[in-house]
């Protein structure tokens, strides 16, 4: 017996496009046509699929998308000089990185180098330090993915109890300022938690990003609630390998009301949420310069 | 019957007070003495007490504590362009934004004016973008201090199911993730939870920070629980006008097994920390400055 209500990111993600291509066109139409750079270093087999991913929503979300490709053998100096390149490049409105990275290459000095205004993943300190103050300009994509999809759903958030399973700096934490910027009451669990299914039984919605199939079961949600699946796993199964989420599809879409799927669930938002962000800093950055540049009036 | 054990904040205070004063005296030893500037504007009356207490907690901590005060009519323009001169001062280590400031200054304005460098109040978004990061440099004085006294108490802070009372972005936030970042399960309630008894009776601590008097009561905690009351009220009493922090400490000292007072609590130690801020800073500076223009191996 299913009771869960399946939730399509594929759907949401179209509408998003929709109104992310318009905003676009808008912006194109100014002068202000929003370009994408992508930073791939080295053997970058393993991201190539998101990276075309990424390309094909851009182009649906009128968004250009530029791939740029650097030798493994890069260093961390040039790398920094290339990004404070692109940082002053004004065809440039956001940059992404790429990972993996090669292990002499730390992920988070780089995204230090990206300039808040381009910094299009969400993910630097000030991004994040943003988000806390509710100044939500560029969040990081997947926790602003998945807080969307929450808002798809009949639910006041104001009030709501949520539970965030998994402590990440740039998924799970960020859903949780997000969620507690909209009112909702949130606990985030993790591995050193004692008890996670006691918090996530009190919970109306929960939200899980661990990288751990079947986490999350049926007995862990209260009847009715939302479960927003972030888990991203690869398996064995007797049909060949498959990508699943967190959650324990079988048992959980038993009990919970709404259940994102894996794949087509948190996935396909987040590379819209990516765009969104490329046309809101591409705007934020064509105010800039009217400000700085231009007269008063104009 | 009280169960409770006060936490005497003014103790931990004079303990801090020793190391930073090593550490302030070792840093002047070579050069760069600890120098804290604090910007007043208008009438400040209200601060006084305040600045006073963070200039008497300077001398003690071995830092060097300058104030300038600013007419009431100053721009913020103008004001940005004293910011920029502090942050650009090489005797200048830590910048201080007294409040409460005039209508026409926007507070957060003026905190991303403040070199990150030198924000011993941790309130620029970096700040807490880092604290989110783990990067614990210069963290926002309450929110340190009322984790620096948990620590005290010979909790494990691994696994600890932890409530914080007040959702506020410089106090009960940072609260939330500093806990995260030591292990801590953490649920944030505030003034849109449904039922904030229901979270901190099942909490073995609860930090409260709303400004309300009473607002918690010795059967909203777990019996033994740590409470950490970060609230500062000014009530009128038979005795005259008292200040009391938002526990009823008749009904909670029955029930917690720690909890701090108001004043002597949390109060003293934020000072302290605002100091050992100052210090962090001065260190990083000097190793900044290190880096960039002494020859390798200096």
């Amino acid at each position: 017996m299913t009771r869960a209500a399946l939730i399509n990111g594929r759907t949401i993600a179209a509408e998003m496009h929709t109104r992310i291509k318009a905003e676009a066109d808008a912006l194109t139409a100014k002068g202000w046509a929003p370009r994408l750079v992508s930073v791939s270093v080295g053997d970058t087999a393993a991201a190539d699929i998101y990276v075309r991913n990424q390309k094909r929503n851009a182009e649906a979300a009128g968004v250009a998308f530029e791939e740029r490709r650097f030798d493994e053998k890069i260093s961390l100096e040039q790398l920094t000089g290339v990004l404070a390149g692109l940082n002053a490049d004004p065809r440039v409105n956001g940059i992404i990185i790429q990972r993996p990275l090669p292990a002499h290459i730390p992920v988070k000095a780089l995204q230090k180098a990206v300039h808040p205004l381009k910094d299009v993943e969400g993910m630097h300190p000030s991004s994040i330090g943003n988000i806390v103050y509710n100044d939500l300009a560029l969040g990081p994509c997947t926790a602003v993915a998945a807080v969307e999809i929450l808002k798809t759903l009949p639910l006041k958030l104001e009030g709501l109890d949520v539970t965030v399973i998994g402590h990440s700096e740039i998924v799970g934490k960020p859903i949780a300022f997000l969620l507690m910027g909209l009112g909702a009451t949130v606990t985030v669990c993790h591995h050193m938690t004692r008890s996670v299914a006691m918090h996530s039984r009190a919970a109306d919605a929960v939200f899980v990003a661990v990288g751990k199939p079947g986490l999350v079961t049926g007995d862990m949600l209260k009847p009715g609630a939302a479960l927003i699946d972030i888990g991203i796993n690869r398996v064995e199964t007797l049909d060949g390998p498959r990508t699943v989420g967190d959650a324990d599809m079988e048992s959980c879409a038993e009990v919970a009301g709404w259940l994102t799927p894996v794949p087509g669930g948190v996935g396909p938002v987040t590379v819209a949420v990516l765009m969104q962000n490329a046309v809101a800093a591409t705007r934020m950055q064509m105010e800039h310069y009217a400000n700085a540049y231009m007269a008063e009036g104009a």
